[in-house]
């Protein structure tokens, strides 16, 4: 296998010097390519994800067709869960559902206790295949949800917008809550840990429901964990995100965690974001991923207004604030990839 | 009609000496109360909204039943849209529909120019009927939508999770979205003018997808119009709280738009908020509305936490960080304001 020809992200992610900003975006293997769908079609999400070849086929296509400076293997934050005993649908257009959820201490201590390696190694596979089909062009990007995230879908066995099953559990029984959040913990750096063995050259966290949490309980039964979980990375030298989604108010904890880049979603600018946690991190965003609706030349303009706000310095990943929305037309991302290419060059 | 015999809450925004916090909860005068069912059953939202005696009764419900410090007269933030010729359905447990929605120049020069005081003339009715009927108990809460999340409604036709031709309309419209911005700030402003008229003796302003948005966008087609409204309230002595949801990237300028109080969700802390404010303003939350599915008990432990958070200082006015769950037990909201009066009083 060839070395790395484009590293920028890994350099970004450090804090090292850059030519250009690089710039990829979450779930930019999905369902707004028509090339996406044409391998989608009649199969289920968790069969593409349980397919190695079908796995680097779709983590492929952005790279080629849209031009991003970084892969990130096709999978699902849910697969832990679902190694784990939680009978999982993922239906793309409702969100994913649990039926059997978890929600007494007798239901925690019926989970498996799983061996990433094995009982995930279709990820592995996946992971292989496409670092070898990559042919070092770009990094990967290997993936989990975070410790909290996936108690929320266990618990409450479906999208939510109250967590009224997960807030009575850590209110009522947070000694059950405690204990689902370390066996998830383990789980997920187990798996990280065997991802980056795999050939993932970096790592995100993806904490989707971070902003269900006041920054007190999230502290406990978030930050806490993923702090847990990027300290037992922290032998294996690669950068590790963390995209803690609406947490704004615990930027300046995150910054503190360990994890080299922060992932930030579009309601905090640049340079406030930089100042709330004392450049003591990199930064990844935070385009608003609807404004991928407006036209390619008010897309050009807005990413360049964005990396304006950043400015010359390195230390900035260009990315959406949440992953790309289904009914974007692939020119509008290729428009915004284009864009940061061209204008970022560093003279 | 007699004095007001607890104005904690007038105290508290204007950074006056208290005794104790006060406290009330966004949605007090809603489906969690089986008196407020008793009156709802049969009728519609609005046909609520549009009798004067009804609103007045489920009004008082929460200053007799739970003990609140406040009153916020019953009502919608839609009715100005309403009033400007959108075609709404309210229907609680799924969201609002407009079924003619805006979209172009064109619709939006279709819309009726409204005169709050005759054409919302059932607001001011209730609110002097409730305030008679408050007898100078406690003082009355009036209040609006705030001019962007008003354009999301009537723009999208149905709650949005991607806001997509609101974000296309400011994108490739801008002067569009303005002039409807505008139009909307005009009668906003002339309602709540006429709320306080009709008795209101504190003002809140809604702006519940504020996190729509990133910062330079929410100045410029939600902030500025919430500063404009705010300006023109100026005359009249009464304090204005601006409750913009999910906007802690927004909190340093939004403490400079000239209100006294700003809500906060649950997201960011009391005391991080203070700073990020610079204590220029009085703040109003931010307890998380789904920890009222827990015990009393831990109720009252977060309760004080929250206190003690914010200290012995005036300024702070107890409430949630977003609207009170339908399905809680109304004991569990008595015992958040018992503890809240029992636990905040100044020695």
């Amino acid at each position: 296998m060839k070395p790395l020809q484009n590293d920028l992200i890994l350099r970004a992610a450090r804090r090292q010097p850059i030519e250009r900003t690089p710039v990829w975006m979450m779930r930019q293997a999905g369902r707004y390519l028509p090339e996406y769908r044409a391998v989608r079609e009649g199969r289920s999400f968790l069969e593409m994800c349980k397919t190695p070849e079908l796995a680097t086929e779709v983590t492929l296509q952005p790279v080629d067709l849209i031009g991003v400076d970084a892969a990130i293997i096709f999978s699902d934050i849910l697969v832990i869960p679902e190694a784990m005993g939680s009978d999982l649908e993922l239906i793309e257009s409702k969100g994913p559902v649990i039926h059997n959820p978890v929600r007494t201490a007798s239901d925690v201590a019926n989970l498996k206790v799983i061996d990433a390696v094995s009982d995930l190694s279709y990820v592995m596979d996946a992971l292989k295949m496409t670092k070898q089909a990559l042919d070092g062009r770009v990094p990967l990007i290997g993936f989990s949800g975070a410790p909290w995230t996936l108690l929320t879908y266990m618990v409450e066995g479906a999208s939510s917008k109250t967590f009224r099953y997960s807030k009575s559990l850590i209110q009522d029984h947070p000694e059950t809550a405690h204990t689902l959040l370390k066996q998830l913990s383990f789980a997920i750096s187990d798996y990280l840990i065997a991802q980056v063995e795999a050939g993932a050259d970096l790592i995100q966290i993806f904490d989707t429901w971070a902003s269900a949490l006041d920054p007190v309980h999230y502290e406990e039964f978030g930050l806490q964990y993923i702090e847990f979980i990027v300290d037992s990375l922290k032998i294996l030298d690669v950068p590790v995100i963390v995209f803690a989604k609406g947490a704004t108010g615990s930027l300046d904890r995150l910054s503190r965690c360990g994890a080299q880049v922060l992932g930030l979603d579009w309601t905090v600018s640049l340079d406030h974001a930089r100042e709330l946690t004392g450049g003591r991190v990199s930064l990844q965003g935070n385009f608003d991923p609807s404004f991928l609706y407006a036209s390619p030349g008010a897309i050009e303009t807005e990413v360049k207004r964005l990396l304006d706000q950043w400015g010359p310095g390195t230390g900035h990943i260009f990315n959406l604030g949440h992953g790309i929305l289904p009914d974007v037309p692939p020119e509008h991302a290729r428009a915004l990839v284009q864009a940061v290419k061209k204008q970022s060059v560093r003279p």
